[in-house]
């Protein structure tokens, strides 16, 4: 009776597919201190099989994004074909460019021209992986800037930038994409070199359609309206894809939807009314670091959070909004939309979920699964993964 | 002596050019209260006769900016002859189209063809006025917005302003140009139709090479780079006019430099280094509220702050600090920046501006000339001119 | 049936009773304008009367508040039979000192001692009216503070509204209360002299157990954790009331719970949680501007998203809460939160209301009422009321 | 002849000590990378030795802090010892509840009295140090808090807070002061324990007279007037110490004065308005991290600033500035805080250091002294010291 609620969208929902990152299961935290959890994967095959578990409580993510070199393995067809046992597969290639001892000053932005070559090599190699793997996406995050005014010429490393990246660009294959993320602050605190989403839209406009802006729900300055960006790339045809993750104060990277579940609504009525939703162009991935809770269960908690904001966002009344929005009636239209927000679809989705062979709460079926203590027992020895900061 | 510092940039210096708003010489306050003050003009011609004095005193504000309706005035040309017989030139012409009724939620963005056409025709007046008095520019600055998530549909109004923009543009003459300004919030409280740079590059990219972006320095969020966005700007070739004033926490509207000289100090090393100094390409105009001080002497001490910090933006040593950074010597080079920084160049530039026949203290010069106690004696009955919110 | 949910916090949900303030019913405006509307009062008696409809279709909001100078009146007596005749009593005065010629550098703050007595005087007479009206409390919110560095001396206006606030202290009857608002900035830019609670709290600890902190929800630096606040004020008993509202960037007034409702949602589980719920120790007030939606039904909106807010806080299971906090299991402790968060409680509250003589639909009901035609008919000719900035 | 402009005020100006953190020799970084430099220390004797070289070439940092444990030695005495033959003495001792893993969500707000009773015993340890360094203060920063609603009770944890504080407080010896500092976010991203100045007063009033707060400038909501904090905290009288360092966005921990040297000069320009300059109330520290740049110079550099800000603070003519606030003349009172601002003490400062002895240019001076070459080739071997996040 419940799922009711759901009928009228339970098709566009069940298209929801979210993409997990591979370091998400791996150990992280902050400068202060790295606390380590028990059981935490020690290679690539872990974290696959990690992923897999959100997979198989939820159906909402097929896909497991790599980190080169953190991810980096002899063989990617054989972590292709276990990730293919573990019910995914392998989804976008993110490069590293942060932590070379020749990376301090930047990567593909540096004035040194053997470093730099040597930063469009590393993409070199990422797009080789992808080769192997059959993934799309290569993603591209820069730790680039610098802290101190006068360090360096902002607009010479721009052009450099746009220069390497014409070079990583020209060697995609023909269905391979570069989505480009753009970021605020940090590590570097003076000036990034894709601080904003408007510099990473002119230097993807300016290298073609298969490169793309990468949206970071955590990247932006406090107060910025991300449903208006999301918005506005959706109608400039360049949001490739989405790093979801939620913020109080800066890049938080706590479990999307924690802070400020309105906002993830929001962001989700922008992209499903700009069609970005359940289509190729634009992906939905994960980004954000369980420093303090459980790593399976705060990525379960994460898709489910997209879930129950997307089944909200496929509510709203668009035609209802759309005329209340034409006569100028600003508490009816703003009324429509929140009562999508405000309806519990918790319930429902429960029965979905049931009604596709998923367990209704997937939190406690993971947690009855006894896979925590299984990888407690077993992972013993070894280096746990982690950022290698 | 003194002005031994400045020789090298003497030549380049005194091409700064500054155009002031009209609409600073008016009253203006916050929501909460204007304070009206003595002597303020009543209309365009007491406006402009109080803008000349800023130029009197100082040779760096040749040209007012006019706003309308605010300066409508019957002769144009007697206007223009009048700021000429004072010394000054008209400058561009600002449109306003968050006064009338009509625009309550929104302009050129609105749903209602009528009022969107009524947005558009008042360009094309303002176009008019802009064919009477020789000005080059039309620059637009929108309240549009929305204050509720779901009051209206961004995406559509995004639409509905590239079509008005495309109207307006249309009726550009041959050597006239339109600057976008970009807001981050206010009058809108959730949404601005154009609040950040990239939309306002994307929306006059789509337009042609006569649209360009308007920077506003108090227009963004919290703890933005503006240099790197006048950077990135002048890298497209993109940056058409700024608005200075200055900020501690929203568009406050303060003097400009009055907040942090430092940031005022790098946007201008920016300007240079990236060739929108002095240029026909790059207006500085000023866009301030003289609330509670005193206008005329508000508007001479913000120009002297552009010219301090310009003047030491000159004095960067280019050539050092291009050395020390292609060798990532970090504190180096940061220590070349702060130096011009660090100069004291007021004793110089009062020199200079005695060699040319100013004033040495143009801050004194103002208030010896009894100009003050004069408009207080004279404009006695009348409305005084202010926003008229 | 639905109302099964909130049988369990019927009582205490019955508890809850918000304070209107008048001035939400007159035009208001930001300072580009104030759009006005039809049927807006003219006087503190069709204030007061607008009031008690929201009172009328919700039983949530049974008291008004005034503002003198804008709410003086004759007969104090008068208003507040009107007040009870329409079945509302009038509730807390509130001070102005930021329109008079006089405080545009400061009220109470002033170092002219003429202008700081009349700043004190001014609060004299809001305690005489407190006398006449009933009131207990007496809400001070200041604008006073600075725009540039070096205006005034922060440390002489400090100790300046130590001395003032001591003479309005000291003439506060036995039962009658003072609230210190803070606020970050605006309409000062500089410096507030009051701009955060820390401030607030060490004027009233000084003055003593009448003094109190009013904290207004959009009077913060981005980014602050206002719940965090609450539980500090509540646990050093100084938390005497809250301006409720909400807001995106500065102080934008929304309508509460509008832009952040799992703030609102958080506040009051705090207010519940330090025992500040529904005492007389901290009252709930709104302070709003509804610039662009109908101010009536834009209140009553206000009050239902409070209550569904309280409604879900009450919901929390502590004990579950509590459990989960001391083992330290931080998902399932976030959990428990978000699952009373998540509770869809309108159809519940829409039963609650039925069974108490009320509209289930207050939005609706007034709608239906005809009031909004009929004000609009009558009010014909006058002044309408607003904040006459 | 230079000299002359500083005559005035050269015996304060000679009064100015810096305390530096010995951390700032050692590694450090971000979450993302910590770049390891040549020559960094491998324990705390290498530090001190390290720190002794920004005294020897600047006067001004006669004081070095230590951090327990990482600062542990097996002789306190010969630390003392070594400290006194680089001609520099130890300082303050800063406690770390933020490494161990008992510490993960919490240290003496935790709810385990055990782990709760293992951070207070921390911090006894830190005082028996105290009693052999010498040292009079004690610093407690805590990165207690927490990132998800509902992950613990901050009211509890408020109230164990202020026990485990009341415990160690009775622990101080007659002359020796605690110093709680505070800290907006990270690395606890929902709430922190102490997140405010007011949080940080009211728990060291709750104390006594030997417990004050410490204000890092890194530490605040973006946009806070921090010097109006400074003001309060002096004129409360509870000003302990400062951590001086610099931001453009979060705790960025860049050199002091580097990102905004008006602020730092406004803060000076208030401590020594408000009796706190070159007492012993309140401590300047330094507390950065010098991620990119070499460490020595980095912290030479920061001193300087420090010094160079407080000579224009110290310049401010405090008459002629009353007077103007007097009459409320805005322009000129700001004009004559912006002369002491504007005016290039560099060439001063170089002559009054040369005649105590010191380098004229200590950055150059320490460039040549070969130290630099030195402590690359001898500290061969051993483990760099870092925070070992």
């Amino acid at each position: 009776m419940r799922m009711t609620i759901l009928s009228p969208v339970a098709d566009r929902l069940s298209k929801l597919a979210i993409e997990l990152p591979s370091w998400a299961f791996g150990n992280s935290g902050t400068r202060f201190r790295v606390f380590p959890q028990r059981g935490v994967p020690r290679n690539p095959f872990e974290k696959v099989a990690d992923a897999a578990q959100v997979h198989k409580h939820t159906g909402l993510a097929p896909t497991v994004a790599l980190h080169i070199p953190w991810d980096r393995v002899e063989d990617y067809g054989a972590l292709a074909k276990h990730a293919e046992e573990n019910g995914v597969t392998l989804g976008t290639i993110n490069s590293n460019t942060f932590q070379d001892e020749d990376y301090k000053l930047g990567s593909v932005t540096h004035s040194d021209d053997r470093i730099r070559q040597k930063a469009i090599d590393h993409h070199f190699e990422c797009i080789d992986i992808m080769d192997q793997t059959g993934s799309r996406d290569l993603k591209i995050w820069l730790a680039d800037g610098t802290n101190y005014p006068g360090q360096d010429d902002m607009r010479a490393r721009q052009d450099r930038l746009a220069d390497s990246l014409e070079k990583i660009y020209a060697r995609l294959g023909g269905d391979q994409r570069m989505v480009l993320e753009y970021k605020f602050f940090e590590p570097a605190f003076y000036h990034t070199d894709v601080p904003d989403w408007g510099t990473s839209y002119a230097q993807v406009t300016a290298l073609g359609p298969k490169a793309m802006v990468c949206l970071d729900t955590g990247h932006h300055a406090p107060g910025t309206n991300i449903e208006f960006i999301v918005m506005q790339l959706l109608r400039l045809g360049k949001l490739g894809a989405f790093d979801f993750n939620s913020r109080f104060y800066a890049d938080d990277d706590l479990i999307v939807g924690a802070a400020d579940p309105f906002q993830l609504f929001r962001i989700l009525v922008e992209v499903i009314r700009g069609g970005g939703y359940a289509g190729p162009g634009t992906v939905f991935m994960l980004d954000q670091c369980h420093n303090i809770e459980d790593k399976i269960p705060g990525q379960i908690r994460s898709v489910l959070n997209v879930q129950e904001m997307t089944a909200r966002a496929l509510l709203v009344d668009r035609d209802a909004l759309s005329a209340a929005q034409a006569v100028g009636d600003v508490l009816t239209a703003n009324t429509i939309l929140m009562d999508a927000f405000q309806t519990d679809v918790r319930p429902a989705l429960a029965e979905w979920r049931a009604s596709r062979g998923l367990p209704e709460d997937p939190m406690r079926a993971y947690a009855d699964s006894g896979y925590a203590a299984g990888i407690v027992a077993d992972r013993v020895g070894g280096t746990q993964a982690g950022w290698g900061a």
